[in-house]
């Protein structure tokens, strides 16, 4: 109801860009930058997009940093264990307060989602050449607005069942893959105020997010998590009548 | 906690038997013989099992016979429309008052599991050779015990999303099929009392319910959808102090 | 993120105005009335809402009318089986298929409320003075937006557990009463497409639909229950290779 | 289905018998006695039940007392950050492979919980004479069996919502307090394969755990949290056609 638009903070770990020709050839500026560009793209003025990098003081993930992003989204995978527990520290406590995240594909086992999740975040995998076909079990849910009843990612890595999360509060995707696998694929959490969403696709190896129909997920779930306000949750102690 | 027996109450349609050499030749005294035999050689002293059909005065579903099931197992196709209103409501009361009931394959369009979910309970299908691989999403969940992480079904129709139930209370199971198709294929819900499962195997012309792992996953069920007590709800006027 | 209103239709049984004048002092042009014009206050030009009551053709329920209709709120008492199968099963119909429905006080005995939850949806009761608390038990859902920790409403109809309904996909509100019971009073459900919200308060004998309160999250939840499309839904039957 | 007893721990801090005259008065031998006891009375053959205080070497949760451990209570208040995260480590871990966790009262804070559960797990609080009144909303569900409906604490500490928790899988009680406020008092949660039933009442300075009823849902909640397998979750990798 207001036109202030979402501030968006785009984190990618920037590894893989550097150490593979073939990712660095899909995505020639950094992982993070295409998820951007695919934000911009999709939401236009409703989104002001900033991105962060593992490299960076703090991996850029500084309290002034995160008091200036309504949502965050995180793409990580060889350097989860880089990331330092203070940075993850505070990126909870913000998504706690109400902070929106989504949390993308090899960042399942990061420790920030671990933490949120409370489990280890586990899963079945296979580098090979799946095809992966997205299907929505929610079908009016927000996040699936306007992706096709099957979304079909032509070459993915597998990710399969049982993933070791808390059951999800809405469960809007679930995934075929063709060697016989499936895979809860899209996955909505409250913590806290914070809202989060899982979403599965995503190897660095294949060009997806490139992909429009996984852009049109991304950008709505930003909308999704999105919360105009912050909060810091703590016990508080109420006298007898404190609300007469 | 007590070893009385759970009385259970096979409830087939009987009408594909009777039609199709192909179904005769693998359920040759009916499904509903077949899956109750299944029943008993899982349970054995922990359950007494009998059958009713739609021919039988009122379906075999009196309120004596209903009075005397503690957990009642449907399987219907092309008689959903026989199945007469009365018989229908009488069978939701019990189950609100907990009894409890398995819903398998096409009964998820029969008059009674719609009422009960309050959904349209449609779904995507197709009557072609596809393989069936059935995961767990709760792997800790009683009905999942000893069931193995992937349960092959060779040979089976296709079920697919979106499948137009509520939310599952919990989420057991998830069917991939060979041509790309996922399924929510076992479900939990608890309605008043009861407790309903779902479980979408079983199409007539496969031997489906002489599969051991099929087997083991309904007689996990019968346990868990059984409650000793029965107990109708109504609104109650309340004075103040009741309780005191 | 369209500008095109919401229409919304309050749906009244307005019965208890025309037989108690206690009643008819606090809403001398009917509840439904009084219901709408909150709606209009809170929302202004996001809505176009008109009024609908059991005395009209059809209930004023028409295949028409709901086909206009993109929000139905609904507050019946006496008059639950003076309602019309038929037009019972008209708003199901566009329930499941994307219509967003707002369930007041009463109406949880309502047949259509019944028949969309699958249970009785009976409660515990009392019509005395109690005073009610509602408090938030997810502080960042969209309809607790401006909602106080704890909204008073001086004098209320106790309604209490255990009430006989699905386990909400969201819980946003609990009541206390002073005589000691609590009631789950805000309860959001998704049925097919369709986004329901049952609130609870709303006694004909107090100015409930008078508090700002009140109206804020009447206004609120209409918010959460539209939907831009509405679509029905059918089993489809899907040859091989369809989606490629 | 065995006969195997159910190996419990009841974990206690063991800080407040020592320091308050008043809760040793109530609780002579320290409450964790008072909670065994209760369970060895409620479910006789059917248990082997240990304790463990703070004070033992590693607060006697080793590796191996774990590893013997079914089912473990936890009860802790000033000790919580006395309590070393290597323990809280091992805990976990084993929670998340199987062992059953029932979390008492003042317990919600632990760093165990809050460690599972992902949030800050803070709550209202008010140390006055509230009586407490806990009711069922799935009163199906094996931990309010035999509980009566209405289950009164004659005086207790106030805890009142916002529990800033995630939404538990199942929902099985709810408290009022005589000041106004509600509490989600009774929540199940699954994580990995382990287990959890927090319940709030237990104030050190009321004889709570001498009440018969508490005793009951204690009970029962030690049955319904058991899994007779313990398995680590880890990701792994799965070669094409691994399952056939």
């Amino acid at each position: 109801m207001t036109n202030t638009p979402i501030r968006v903070t785009v984190w990618g770990e920037n590894l893989h860009e550097h150490r593979s020709e073939r990712v660095r050839a899909i995505y020639p500026l950094g992982m993070h930058e295409t998820i951007a560009a695919g934000i911009r793209d999709e939401l236009g003025d409703g989104v002001v997009v900033g991105t962060a990098t593992l490299d960076q003081t703090e991996h850029g993930l500084t309290e002034d940093a995160l008091g200036n992003t309504d949502v965050l989204t995180w793409w990580g995978h060889l350097g989860h264990e880089q990331v330092s527990d203070a940075a993850v520290t505070r990126v909870h406590e913000h998504v706690l307060s109400g902070m929106g995240l989504i949390v993308l594909h090899s960042g399942h086992e990061s420790k920030l989602f671990r933490r949120l999740m409370g489990t280890t975040c586990s899963l079945r995998w296979r580098e090979a050449v799946d095809r992966e076909v997205i299907w929505k079990v929610n079908p009016a849910h927000p996040i699936a607005e306007g992706v096709p009843d099957a979304l079909v990612i032509p070459r993915h890595e597998m990710y399969g069942e049982y993933f070791d999360i808390p059951q999800p509060e809405e469960l809007v995707f679930i995934s075929s893959f063709s060697g016989g696998e499936v895979f809860r694929s899209g996955c909505c959490f409250i913590r806290g105020t914070g809202h989060i969403f899982y979403f599965s696709p995503g190897h660095e190896t294949y060009p997806i997010y490139h992909q429009p129909e996984v852009r049109r997920v991304i950008a709505n779930a930003i909308r999704w998590v999105y919360r105009p306000e912050r909060e810091r949750r703590r016990s508080v102690m109420s006298p007898l009548g404190w609300f007469e």
